[in-house]
């Protein structure tokens, strides 16, 4: 309502009558920096206006990070979170406007910042082949084409930060382990190495976002980054079974107390999540605290030195960075577990009753095409006709493989059945997904490719976006459905 | 082809024509004798055509009971066994003509046959309430008022027998346990009560072929019977866990061996079906051997004195009057196991490639409405205005959840959220359906009420039942659709 170049005069015309309303006060600079972290109520400045965000701090997707700015201006932690530069962001923030900076605290209309340490200095250098959604923090998918292959490299392994990649060695790494009984065990990289068992499994990490831009494109506006089927990997993992350490930590793991309901996670840039303790001490669970990812030191990206790996579960509770692990009777109070990663009904709009649904665990069935190709001049993948190729994955959580993936090629009138590859996975369940192929005659498709698939509990996908619509955009599941351009 | 009232020399006219064709020969009694039980090829007469049914045996739903008619006319049989009155089967049969019995072994033009046992003179006298859609064996539905409260009493619990009750007793009871290891270990029903710790769990039971009808009405013909919504049921279960007695029997439980995969049940009138030693052996899975239901001695259309409940999976693994449980490398081979209770695609018809598609085991998705009531002149279910309060079950297999039920009364435009009954459900999992309530005004109810539910691994349920469809009619699990009346 005001801008910083107004004439104090007219400002203050302004303001009074912003007060009447109770929402425009002038408020001085020492006032506000009394309301930074630790303080009861939350500030922050954006320009010259002023915000009370405490009520909001729950709902903010970067959880308590927030904070780094109470007491202060947000934007220099704009322009390195340039995520927030949109007008649903300044929106949302404008509800919770108070007043403006006192003008006797302004230098050439401004308020004076203090420069902020840039979080993202340590993030990596990345394949230019991954499609970037954001930048800081970075969300980028695998390219259709490198999906072709049952183990995903991990140059273009999809990466999902929520916030910075923190700076991580070996050397220094401690896992601190709270079972909730006041006391704390810690872990060193060696520990983790030498004491317990090394386990391999593959496993398919797949975002609750994935194919969100589908949700948005077939039913309505989605809030959320607008991922194609490309927020999905399957990948090799190896270290120690988390059952194992908390074993040695002192959980029994055969029988947990009652009380222990939940293991929370926490990563080393403040992340945070956790799964029910039932998915972590079974012995066919295959949780890991994986060190390797496809025989390799895991990337910064995906949680060097150390990250969870929960097979079969919703990617945002493979925690990475992972520095403490807490054996708790409730959910991590993050609002990646109590907001975020939650799915509600076509009707529950922006601000639902959020305890009322529950945080995505296990994962549906979910396919996708990742390729389609003219083999017309190869004469070993048709047969003697005009074909194409078409290509991709399937998968479902909770270790259920796949049984079956449809095709059709005539908008859903007839199906017919991909041929699934065989795969060497590796675990107590089917965490990996199922690649599959599909040859058709070019004169028999019509202007859309349908895939969807079955997986072992007779699971099966819906058949459109709209009834399972939610406005986060999250587990678009419905039939994938390709345009085809016979030309 | 030949009618039995036909004159001797029309019909050995017919037959040289039909010879000719290599389907039509005389054949002598003698000669159908010899192929009967034990023999390399199984004939039967009906009327008076003669069948080699040998290729059939493996396809036919009553298994190799069908060896009891061998050598001789299935007539009798099929006068106990009614299901098979119908043209469907006689076609089935047509296939499988080789010829006609020699006029000169006929009397009064008809074949002589002998008086059978009829096996059914056990079966119990049963509660008028339940919907009857076969006899002979009983098949039954909970007819849908019955279906309101959480836990379903033993007198209306939906029956599906594919063959007659067998007679049982508790002090002649003996359970078999054959661990493949040639050594058979003997349980009498003294050694079940006493030797192991009684687990009660509630559980749903649910048929394969529950809500069969709405596929048939609302995609293509199904084979099989066409139940409604009431193929489903919960009671309370009690009896020795399953993995207690086979860890007793000398199977090593905590790790069984890697060539034991599969847990066979046999029941004592020849049903027999298995399930994955994995479900056997979690000790979530909560597999009893139960004697109880509902705290009275299991009833005998249940399975009196001993039935197997497989939780979470579909019924047709929970064994009734098992007496034999084999420890198997491969599946059950009963046809239960390997072709009735399986699924394939839309378009692979009635004769697919049996091997291709998984038995099912745990259940997908599934909703239905029970009952819609006028509650207009209940002040305390309604707000005041004319308004119909709806009914009705969710349940997901696997022990998952149902954590959301939604509502259309617009024909899917919109959705809102049923209230979900608190219900006093026990075991490891949730293995109980979910009981849901929905008040709607009047005004606002279009020509159908639909409903479709959600599990805590976030699978849905089909939008219709086309692209789930199969021949067999099983798993019909789409959106529950209830035409309404408003007058």
């Amino acid at each position: 309502m005001v801008s910083s170049t107004s004439s104090v005069v007219y400002a203050e015309a302004i303001l009074e009558d912003a007060e009447e309303k109770g929402k425009g006060r002038s408020i001085r600079l020492s006032d506000i920096r009394d309301h930074g972290e630790g303080a009861e109520r939350s500030w922050v400045i954006r320009g010259t206006s002023v915000y009370d965000i405490t009520d909001w701090i729950p709902g903010h997707p970067g959880g308590e990070v927030i904070l780094r700015a109470a007491g202060g201006s947000v934007d220099p932690y704009w322009k390195i979170f340039t995520i927030h530069e949109k007008q649903e962001v300044y929106d949302i923030l404008e509800e919770y406007r108070i007043g403006t900076v006192d003008q006797r605290d302004l230098v050439d209309g401004q308020v004076p910042v203090d420069a902020v340490e840039d979080p993202f200095q340590n993030d990596p250098v990345r394949d230019i082949r991954l499609q970037v959604h954001s930048d800081r923090p970075c969300n980028a998918e695998t390219p259709a084409p490198e999906l072709s292959a049952f183990i995903t490299p991990n140059a273009v392994f999809y990466v999902r930060n929520h916030l910075w990649v923190p700076e991580g060695d070996e050397e220094s790494y401690c896992l601190v382990i709270d079972l909730g009984d006041g006391e704390e065990k810690v872990y060193t990289m060696k520990d983790l190495r030498e004491k317990f068992d090394e386990c391999k499994i593959t496993a398919t990490l797949h975002c609750s976002g994935n194919r969100r831009k589908h949700m948005t494109e077939n039913s309505r506006a989605t809030n959320g980054l607008q991922w194609d089927v490309g927020a999905i990997g399957n990948a090799e993992w190896a270290g120690p079974r988390l059952r194992d350490v908390l074993a040695d930590a002192g959980l029994a793991t055969g029988n947990p107390p009652n009380d222990a309901k939940h293991v929370q996670f926490v990563g080393a840039e403040a992340y945070g999540a956790s799964i029910p303790i039932a998915k972590a001490v079974d012995p066919r669970g295959d949780v890991l605290l994986a060190y390797k990812m496809n025989g390799e030191q895991i990337p910064p990206d995906h949680g060097f030195p150390v990250r969870v790996v929960v097979p079969g579960h919703v990617a945002a509770r493979s925690v990475k960075w992972v520095n403490k692990i807490v054996v708790a009777d409730e959910e991590s109070t993050s609002q990646w577990q109590r907001r975020d990663y939650k799915c509600f009904g076509p009707n529950e709009g922006a601000n639902p009753d959020w305890d009322r649904a529950r945080a995505i665990q296990e994962l549906p069935v979910q396919s996708a095409i990742t390729s389609v190709r003219d083999v017309s001049a190869h004469p070993t993948e048709n047969d003697g006709n005009d074909s194409i190729a078409v290509e991709g994955y399937a998968f479902s959580g909770g270790g259920r493989e796949i049984v079956r993936v449809d095709i059709s090629v005539d908008d859903g009138r007839t199906w017919d059945q991909a041929e699934l590859a065989e795969s060497s996975e590796s675990g107590s369940q089917h965490w990996s997904w199922k690649r599959w192929k599909y040859t058709a005659q070019k004169k028999n498709v019509g202007p859309q490719l349908l895939v969807k698939a079955v997986d072992e509990a007779y699971n099966t996908q819906p058949d459109s976006h709209e009834p399972t619509y939610n406005v986060r955009g999250n587990l678009a599941m419905a039939w994938h459905r390709l345009p085809y351009n016979s030309k």
